[in-house]
């Protein structure tokens, strides 16, 4: 099976995850394209909408006014399977929120650096 | 770079994939149990909870009364990264229920078989 949190492997995702942490709440828009896979099976759910495809999500962020709102990421987790894929799960609270964030994100090595293949971001429920 | 839906590992996944809905709508929480990798690593974010490592997944689906609500798969994107990883992202609609629901599953080749490593599951909102 593959190895799993290879500390280099780690170390590399986690600066992915950082990266994408702050040109998020800069509305860093270049960054956060340069981050996603630029293909058709890359894929994004959203708090309000479903993305499929490099081109929806890269519409989707040039016409966010304001981009994300800001946050408070509260809890990471990153685990690397072997050393091209790795997940990045985390619970966020957004300023003046009340409700649960949460961000999973899979990422691939790709010739180009790391870049997320599918994303889903979500405020939890009071309910199942 | 890993290849990407090489058609024999799609053809795994799709099965493995079909038997977790299959078991799903059964609430078979033995196969449930089963398809999820046993380890502190494995994590789901469900519509209502945040659980973290196997056994907080176990515990959950043990009181789960009923199980999970019946839904319609609405659309399913399967892609894989190589021959042990993929990703499987759904969206559906509950019976009764107006929102649109999203699942994201990570999987894993392991010595067993396939494996999911991290799970989201939301509702989606009329706002992002």
């Amino acid at each position: 099976m593959l190895k799993i949190d290879d500390p280099d492997v780690l170390r590399e995702v986690t600066e992915a995850s950082d990266r994408y942490e702050a040109a998020l709440m800069a509305n860093d828009v270049d960054t956060l394209d340069v981050l996603f896979r630029d293909a058709p099976e890359t894929l994004r759910y959203g708090v309000g909408e479903n993305l499929y495809g490099f081109s929806e999500i890269a519409e989707f962020r040039k016409t966010r006014t304001g981009g994300s709102p800001q946050r408070d990421v509260i809890r990471r987790v990153i685990t690397t399977y072997g050393p091209d894929m790795a997940t990045v799960n985390l619970e966020f609270r957004r300023k003046g929120g009340s409700r649960t964030g949460r961000q999973s994100q899979t990422w691939l090595r790709t010739d180009e650096g790391w870049r997320i293949v599918t994303a889903h971001v979500s405020l939890m429920e009071a309910f199942s």
